[in-house]
């Protein structure tokens, strides 16, 4: 079982407009659609699309609970969350305009979260996952969950003995790496941060996988870079019309978890999951890919050791 | 008692961001909030200030019910709406920049009215609206409301003998002249769509108000001007800081309407129709404003025969 948790999940509300956004006028919507938002919730749609069980758990308010019900139960996601009562799970605005490539984000914080609420999450935790189980934590942090609270729940899941992977960025993504933890998935400049060096990329990548087992680095439409096991993998990306590459890392990173899961070789966790974010970012939501057509693209893509 | 018609309701989602709008990064907020959106309901607010009881009518969705009702509620607005089953009431978009004047609007199109629904809020008019009663119409019709329906309300409303405000414009507008009402605000533009003249500006107001009890020419913040009983008269507006002009109308016509309910001299009427908007457009939402300090204002106001 791998259950993902979205500490900060959020709706995305796509606003479709007649022309473009312009200061002044009444800027008119052909139409709105409404999409999953937070990381986690991304990667079980992947994981769900490779066939593997998986349940998606974290904070959702009560207020607007039915709205993010519905829109998980569309894309067919099996969630169990910590319900804070009278407070309304956050919404993103994505403001597509018509006939440009690309979206203007708007982002709510989210509520606050309190400290009873990360201990009917723990206690939930507690319950469910066991030692054979893998773990994704994904996306950024609420309000009113700081760095100690993030500490509590990695040292939890290292307790476990689970597999534990973590999507995240900045602060979080430094303390995760400090607990040590089983996955992580930088891009290239948070890799910088976390082990500086002088322009050598691969002798950091090498640094962090001493600690944590998987180490990808995304590169975009340039693939990724993987150190697991002493060997580092460069992976290559095909190459596909781009559409909207939002959600693609969190594609990837459900994906290669669901093989991983499946006891695939390395290779094969890679490369499939690099085809379904290439395939991916032919969609205009952030969401919707097909692994039938993926699997084809699949047979383009290249795992060259490294060293 | 007064009835104001919003036949196109909104929710106005006011999005404060930090900073300026830019593409292509996440645009946080630092705060949501809500007001009531909807000419008709913002006329409702204005008469309240002059304590004239006065209902809100119109449609509103099921979906969001609790949401539009809140605010209404909030705001001490009277409502009596034909719910329509299964549907949203639209939202508007505000996004307020951090330090930029202005706002960036956003609006959807309202959900699909049917004939079944338009029965529904006939027979609510038939059963409320008394010969004495007045009645102000105002804002966009929304999709399925076509002139056909527009002209049935009014004269639905002709029968019934009441005092029939229109604030419309397009064809609407149009509409409301040919069948004959009591109110009607034009702006400039609209005056020369409805008469076509060579720039001579009274003569068209002339001619409406042959047929039409009030004709008011909204100026901006150069006043107005009002034909009435063979009589036109020019109405200053005080000189104030602008915040936001949004609603600065609404608030004219709902305090006219609601001195003129009140059997208050034309000149009193007008005055303090300009004084009231004249102090709302000092704040940075488009319904409050404060009626002891427009009292104060009115006394800057000149009503001036012009012919």
């Amino acid at each position: 079982m791998i259950y993902t948790i979205t500490l900060n999940p959020t709706i995305d509300r796509l606003l479709f407009l007649e022309g473009t956004l312009t200061k002044g006028k009444n800027n008119r919507l052909r139409k709105v659609a409404y999409d999953i938002g937070g990381k986690g919730h991304h990667g079980s749609y992947a994981m769900n699309q490779s066939g593997v069980k998986n349940q998606a758990l974290g904070f959702s308010g009560t207020i607007n609970a039915s709205k993010l019900e519905k829109i998980l139960s569309d894309k067919g996601i099996n969630y169990d969350f910590v319900e804070v009562y009278g407070k309304p799970t956050r919404e993103s605005y994505v403001i597509l305009e018509e006939k440009v490539g690309g979206s203007i984000l708007i982002t709510e914080k989210g509520f606050n979260i309190t400290d009873y609420d990360i201990g009917l999450l723990f206690e939930k935790i507690e319950h469910k996952v066991q030692r054979e189980d893998m773990v994704l934590i994904a996306g950024s942090v609420p309000p009113g969950f700081d760095l100690h609270d993030l500490e509590n729940l990695l040292k939890q899941l290292k307790k476990i003995g689970c597999f534990i992977a973590c999507d995240l960025s900045g602060e979080a993504l430094k303390k995760a790496v400090e607990i040590g933890v089983d996955f992580i998935k930088p891009n290239q400049f948070e890799v910088q941060e976390l082990i500086p060096s002088d322009g050598n990329f691969l002798e950091p990548i090498k640094e962090l996988s001493k600690k944590i087992k998987y180490v990808i680095v995304s590169l975009g439409k340039d693939g990724s870079v993987c150190s697991h096991a002493g060997e580092v993998h460069q992976v290559s990306a095909p190459t596909v019309e781009l559409v909207n590459d939002t959600g693609a890392g969190d594609c990837f990173v459900g994906t290669f978890l669901a093989s991983l899961s499946l006891s695939k070789s390395l290779a094969e966790c890679l490369s499939l999951a690099s085809a379904c974010a290439a395939n991916q970012v032919q969609y205009n939501d952030s969401t919707t890919f097909n692994i039938k057509d993926a699997r084809k693209l699949q047979k383009e893509v290249t795992v060259k050791k490294l060293s």
